[in-house]
Formats: C-alpha cells, structure tokens, sequence
C-alpha cells in the first residue's frame, strides 16, 4: 500500500508502526485468548494498558503531581459544558436534600425553595476569549451554564489573530479566563500563554502535546485525542486537584470530574480502543524524543511551509499576523478561487490529500499535527513551488 | 491462536469475523491510502460508514421513522443527565435573553431574573422503577436536574424481581417513567414492557437488540454498545422526534438531542472506530438472521443454563424470581464461598472465563450477549454438571 501525505485537521495520520501493531495485536491481546476490545474494562490486562496511557500522559507533558488526568469522551465540546458546570456552579448549600436516593421520600430531589443552578448574582464569572469558531462555541455553553462574558473577540478581525495580554477585558470577580492555545481554523496561535492574576482553563485540541505548557497558570487543560496523540473516541482532560473540593454537589455523574478522578477515569466503561491506540502513539512519542522532539518538529514543519509561501512572491497568500501564525494549521489562499480548485486538484494527484479550508473559511489548510512525517511537508512545499511556477 | 469461552458482562466477545475484518482492514481502507481511523469524519468514505451503522440499527430494530437515531459518547452514564436534562427542564421562555454569544452585551448570560432550571413546581416529574444499580443512577442523576421520583423500588427484595404494572406508582404530573429493561448485576429482566398512558424511557444497555421492542410506548430508548452490539465507546439513543420540538433552549449544545438529530451525529468528531466496528457486527447479526434470530437464541442460551442450575437439585441456586430472569445475564450461587472459588478456578482451566458475579453482590454472573456462540453456554452447561458431580 502507498499511504498518502493526510494534512486532515482530524481525525488526521497516525504513526504507520502504530497502526500496523494495532491490526496485528487486535485478534488476540496478551495470551488472553480474546482480542482487547473484547475484555472487560476491571480486567488487569486492560487494567495495565489504560493506566499506562495515563502514566504516559502525565510523563511526556510534565504534567505536575497535583494535577489529575482524566480520559473520557464527548471531546472538546462536551468540556464546553463540563468545565462552566464544575467551576461556575453554585457552592454547596447545606439545607438543600441530598442527590441520594432515598425510597421514603416521596418527592426526591423537587424542592421550590432551592436556589437556582447558574445564575447567582453572587458566584463568580468567567471570561472567554473569543479567537474563533472554538471559542464562540465554548462561550455560548458557558453562557448557559453561568455568567460568562467575551474577555476579547477576535471576529471583527476575522479570527486573524489572538489578543495580546493588555488587550484582555478580566472582570475582577473572574474565576477564569478560557482560552483556546490553537484555532484549527483561521490556523492561529497563542505565541505565549498569558500570565495572568487568575487561573486559565485551555482547549488544547489542535496543539496538545506539541508545545510545553506552564502548568502553574491552569486549572483544566482539555483537547480531544484525534489531532496529535491518538484516534476519535477519546478526551483527555488535566485537572487540577485543589479545585475538586469545591465542585457543586448538583451536577450529574459523567459531568463531575470527581466522578473520574475518584476511579481512574474508570466509573464507567471507558473507550477501550481509543485508550489502547493513544497509549501506543504517545510511546511512539516518546521513542522520537518527547515532547522537546514534537515542539521542534511543528515549528520546523511549519517553517517550511511559512517560508514556501512567504516566498512565493505573493502567489501564495497568509491571512494570519505573523505573531499568531499556528504551528499545527497552516492556513493560505491564491488568488482566485478556480486555482484554488486546480491546486487542489493536481494535490491529489501527487497523493497530497485533505488540503481543502475550512467550509466556513475556503482557501487552503494543511494541517501538520505531531505524526505526520517532514517528508511529507517538504513534498507539499516543492509541490506548492512548483505549481506556483506553472500557474503564476 | 484458541479463543476463550468469554462470558464478561461488558466489553464482551464479538463475532471472531469481526473482529478478523476489524485487523484486516485497519492498515488501509477502501483505496484512500490511509487507515479509516486517520480519516476525516467529513470524507465521503467515513461517511458511508457512519451512515450504514445508523441505517443497520434502523432496519434491524425495526425503528420507526418518527424516531431518530443517535450515536453519542460518555455511556448509558450520560444518558442519565441528557434524559432529564432534555425532558424535564425548563420550557421555552421569550424573556430569557438568547443564549448565542453577543460581542456588545457587556455580560453575556448572567441575568438574576433568568427563572431558575430544573426546580419549577408547575413543571412535570418522571417516575423511575428503582430495579437495581442502574435504575438508581439513573434516577440519582434526574433528581439533580429536574423533579424525580421512585415509581417503584426493588431495594428492599434484593433486587431480585421487576414490578408488575399494578405495582407502579406513578403521580399524575409524570412526564415519562423511566425503566431498566434488564439489570446486568441482579440478572433480571421485564418480561413485557409495560403499556402505561405515558411514554416510557429506557436504559436497555444489557439487552439491546435482543428483543422486539413496542416503539410507540417509548419517547427514548438509550445503551451503550459494549454489551450487544459493538466495542466499547459508543451510545446509541434513539429519540421520538415529537418531543425535539419542547426541549428546553438552555441545554449546553453536547447535552442537547437536537445539537446531534440535526447533523446525523456528526457536530462534533464521532467514535469513528466504535462505529465502524458495531457496523460490522450489525452486519453480521443481519446475516445471522436479524432480531428473530437474536431473540431466540438469547432465549435459547439462557434456557441451557437455567436449565443446568433447576436440574442441579440444588446445587447451583438462580436469587431471581422465576418470571424476571435474565435472558443475558444468568446469576447463580453455589452453597458456599470457597466452593464458588473453586468453581471459578477450574472453570477457567477449561477456557470459561469472566463468570465472576458483580463484586456488589458475589457468586456467579454468566453474561450471554448476541456474539457468544451458543456452544460457549453448552460447554458451560456441561462444566456445570461436572462440577456439580464431582463436588456435590
């Protein structure tokens, strides 16, 4: 089989070793006599390969010992919910019935004097900024969750590029500020993560584990597995542990984080496979230098491509400020729209696939996440060189 | 490689073809030059994938076209938030300021006046039937969102039977009464759905496509499919499309059925390997027959051991009542601890494994879901009158 050059923004290329040990391992997992995704989930067998992914986690990104690691599903738009209703939420109220169930109550759980969830004038708020189409949407959950504003917006702009830190709006009853490290689809980044008077909560999605982060300046850290560490079906969420003491009592048992850090991410079944294929690309990681090797490999991988458009004379086109420019998703358009379609044409043709822009946005994505070979970019580069040639 | 005979009550055993296809296929699909878990979930060939899985449910389930079908993350576990969430919160107020993000709106989302979610006297309740651990999740979590109630509880007989109609307390203002069909730990089962003058919701993780269902007396039926029908990492729901219309507008945009029957589950990444593997083991149970089939062999199954433990003369004891026994999850004792122990030791030397009980209840726990080929049961059987002579 000749595999393609995939520059997908996700699900998007795995390490071929790591799908080929998938297939061969899949029939028959550890002498079991059944395959993994066939065992039960308290079995030490899976017991092992699910902490492993955990430990793994935790070792590649340093990842401080007060700091917990969750694996769960729903990616990161469930944590849009998820994270307003654990941080935003109302405290505990002593005088309000317990969650239990109690057979003799005949009215469990309905009580009219209760306070509201969500809209106490008295709890804290949290600020979002707003750098794209991630983070709208996170906002627009929390908005529903609790008091919410936009700290900065990026849409007058386009979503080209993120905020500098004296441009934030914080409220002083803040409990946080969200921020999104990397919007997939204008292909902008945070250059450097605020350092700011509050803790931050992070959707990593698009640049987890390409880059070292200053644990000490968040509470959550989440991102889907399927854009640099693994397949779709997977979550991974950091938490830090001093916050749990204080999650509200009313919110229901997937969306507690408690819920998963007082199991091992083991309350209910978790996704096995997804588990399993994660584990075995952040081991490929770790065999190719960890994250010092990613962080240089996505500012190389990146450069070529900067450079190839930057000098094409203005054949190629960046709409990101420099500053911003992502590291994972690189974003640039022609001229026109009919050569925009030829590009991406003839692109095929050289097995260079998925290179079509976001439908919200059009021009051109290549998305270069944590296993996609150099080869690969420095192939789209003479291929971009070269197109340009004929075309320009 | 020789399989074991795998009697785990989720994740269990998949058709051995499955899973064979499953390892075949995983290094390239379909001619793309990449695995279809490297693939994006937008690609035509993902997408056909994804469709057939939810084409195979409809057509095998015998769904009908007034319900939509669903296929989400986070577990029947999920489920017990998403249910209450979407039928019993608050209706639609014209007064409650909208919930998408407004750049010019100094604090988007907080409004003291906003009436509070969940704890409405004028809003309907939702009786549970309380039949074991998962019926009392189910109704721990909905007595956090909304008002919740006790229709019926088996607590006090050991939940070792389900209730009869005239058994159910159901109050007047009821929105929906929820029901496990089957209870994986207490191994038991309705026998007849009830026929109510209100729609029923029903957790039918443990025996999902085992048997025919009355569609029309259920508003949402919801499982993981870990048990019968795929590898973990996968929920399929499928909801009555009626009741879209009233959900509440402050449903975070995961949580919110609508979010997912408006875009074929495809808003955010899917579990793209759960559903392409569950795909393939609906195909394979299509093959076999379809429902008819999987109805009569779970019967059949079940029948053997049934059969093993009342001809034992006592030896091998069933807690359940006789009409409520499970056709998927056959619990049995034997007399004492240590010769249960024993049983479990030589029963794996003879490759029959996972027959443990639940750790919440001890003795044994055969689970006996639509893949375990029927001679697993009659070897079982077999093993059991062994053991029964030579120990009895």
């Amino acid at each position: 089989m000749e595999r393609v050059h995939n520059f997908c923004a996700g699900p998007c290329t795995l390490p071929m070793s790591v799908v080929q040990e998938l297939a061969d391992e899949l029939p028959e997992f550890g002498g079991s006599g059944m395959s993994l995704i066939e065992m039960s989930h308290r079995d030490p067998i899976y017991d092992e390969v699910h902490h492993r992914t955990m430990d793994l986690l935790r070792e590649l990104y340093l990842v401080p010992d007060d700091m917990s690691v969750l694996l769960l599903q729903g990616g990161a738009t469930l944590q849009f919910a998820m994270v307003p209703l654990n941080l935003l939420g109302p405290g505990y109220d002593p005088d309000r019935p317990s969650a239990g169930y109690d057979p003799d109550r005949p009215s469990a759980g309905y009580d009219p004097d209760r306070p509201s969830a969500g809209y106490d004038p008295d709890r804290p708020s949290a600020g979002y900024v707003v750098s794209g189409s991630w983070g709208e949407k996170a906002l627009e959950d929390a908005e529903l969750v609790g008091r919410a504003y936009a700290a900065w917006s990026g849409a007058d702009g386009g979503f080209t590029a993120m905020p500098t830190v004296d441009q934030l709006s914080i409220r002083d009853d803040s409990r946080y500020l969200h921020v999104t490290s990397n919007e997939t689809i204008g292909g902008i980044r945070l250059p450097e993560f605020f350092d700011l008077g509050i803790r931050q909560v992070a959707d990593m999605s698009s640049d987890y584990l390409t880059r070292v982060i200053p644990w000490d300046r968040f509470d959550v850290v989440y991102g889907g597995a399927q854009k640099n560490i693994g397949p779709a079906g997977l979550t991974v969420v950091f938490v830090r542990n001093a916050i749990l003491d204080d999650l509200p009592s009313t919110i229901p048992a997937y969306l507690r984080y408690t819920t998963h850090t007082e199991t091992d991410s083991l309350a209910n079944t978790p996704p096995v496979f997804a588990i399993w294929a994660t584990g075995k690309v952040l081991q490929w990681m770790k065999d190719q230098g960890g994250l010092p090797a990613m962080e240089k490999r996505a500012a190389e991988r990146s450069s070529i491509l900067y450079d190839a458009i930057d000098g094409s004379d203005g054949f190629y086109i960046s709409p990101v400020e420099r500053t911003y420019r992502s590291h994972t998703n690189v974003v640039f358009r022609l001229g026109d729209e009919q050569l925009e379609q030829r590009f991406l044409t003839e692109a095929e043709e050289h097995r260079l696939v998925n290179l079509k822009g976001h439908r919200s946005v059009g021009g051109m994505r290549a998305s270069i996440y944590n296993a996609l070979p150099t080869s690969s970019v420095e192939i789209l580069s003479e291929f971009m060189a070269d197109f340009a040639a004929a075309n320009g």
